[in-house]
């Protein structure tokens, strides 16, 4: 039985992830992270047992300790297994186009300095875990927009520099865990979830919410020493860094 | 003859192209920009010519606008053919550590988002030069511990997470450039200039500036078409992203 914990998750992928893992048998508890529990109707909505709905504001640091006080009380013994940072943002932004520091900053610090600040904090609790379970994991949710190898495939119809610098970053927090967190057995993998009809995606995109998350979920559940530290489409293939 | 710019210029390994630079009889211009024109003092000694030092303050957007109003004086009808995004910081930072949002911030403005800025604001020239001369081309000086693939070498011994997350995504803006600029035949290229005894290399580094510097100036100026988008080591080998 294990816990998973997911962050930004009252909408688009995060819920669908929650929606996924609160079906499997496996699963004991799902923590829900948001930024506004108030407003986090289509959560409560849910009314599931395993389900318990977390204050998380991702780029506080005084939040995120607090997040992990709850947290250690929600799992108590048994744990986290499995920290999923998902909350993200992201726009386009033309290399030659009208950059705005304050929202390059916004990007970055969303997508890539709060997963690991997020990691950082619950470093000691996702320790634990793994000295009593064998491992504990941590899932990023990437994008192939990070994916260096794989720019010209998106060319120049997908300008995300920002958002693709930020994805690609928090690609080198995974690769870091898998070194420094080694002995520790925390391990690390990112994914990308696919081009997903979510309020970023938009309803031009590939796959449906469901689409996307119903193997993300089941390939997060079957995480072993192998995908440590790689990179995977949300179908299972490999993406190069 | 050629034209080029290095930004943080007056020490370490922008303070070696420099040197190098301007012994090249190819090339006729050299502007070294530094943060405090008054305190150059190390570039005031070079006493050459073919160099201008220019004010500029790489994570400020109006001080780039305003050096690439003092380049187009100083280049004229000539164009500028390299610019070289070498100002850089770094620290390293446990992933079990103590973080500053802060200090993550400096590290991620001055290494990632300023190389994006200066781009953008030095595309205009860029393009012209490459419209008239066939090609212009961007040196951005990443580093081995950013690259996404080498990590495992680097190991726990390297723990430069953030420093490795923005040179990372500054990989990732190398990239960009080569797609979103390609028709304007804008290339861009990402190198490491090696473990170098600078002040963030510190005494215990590989190689000494002139180590470094030397084969990387006879590569820059001998980029072609084939190194565009690509990750080398001073010494030539390619990088692995």
């Amino acid at each position: 039985m294990v816990s998973v914990l997911i962050t930004g998750a009252n909408r688009g992928i995060g819920l669908g992830l929650i929606r996924h893992l609160l079906a499997e048998p496996s699963v004991s508890t799902v923590i829900a992270t948001v930024r506004d529990v108030n407003s986090a109707k289509n959560l409560k909505a849910l009314g599931n047992p395993k389900l318990h709905i977390v204050q998380l504001e991702v780029v506080k640091e005084e939040s995120i300790a607090a997040a992990v006080k709850k947290v250690r009380e929600i799992v108590g013994a048994k744990g986290l297994d499995i920290l999923i940072n998902n909350a993200g943002i992201g726009h386009m932004s033309p290399l030659n186009g009208n950059f705005s520091k304050v929202k390059i900053f916004e990007v970055l610090e969303v997508n890539t300095v709060a997963p690991l600040l997020i990691a950082n904090k619950f470093y000691p609790l996702l320790k634990e875990t793994a000295a009593k379970k064998g491992s504990a994991q941590i899932v990023n949710i990437s994008s192939g927009l990070g994916s260096l190898g794989d720019v010209p495939k998106k060319g120049k119809e997908m300008p995300f520099s920002v958002y693709g610098m930020s994805k690609c970053a928090l690609n080198m927090l995974t690769r870091r865990i898998t070194v420094e967190w080694k002995d520790d057995h925390i391990r690390a993998t990112s994914f990308c979830p696919g081009w997903v009809k979510t309020d970023l995606g938009t309803e031009a995109a590939q796959y449906t919410v469901d689409e996307s998350t119903k193997p993300l979920t089941k390939f997060i559940l079957s995480l072993t020493e192998e995908h440590n530290g790689n990179f995977y489409q949300h179908t299972g293939e490999k993406i190069p860094w």
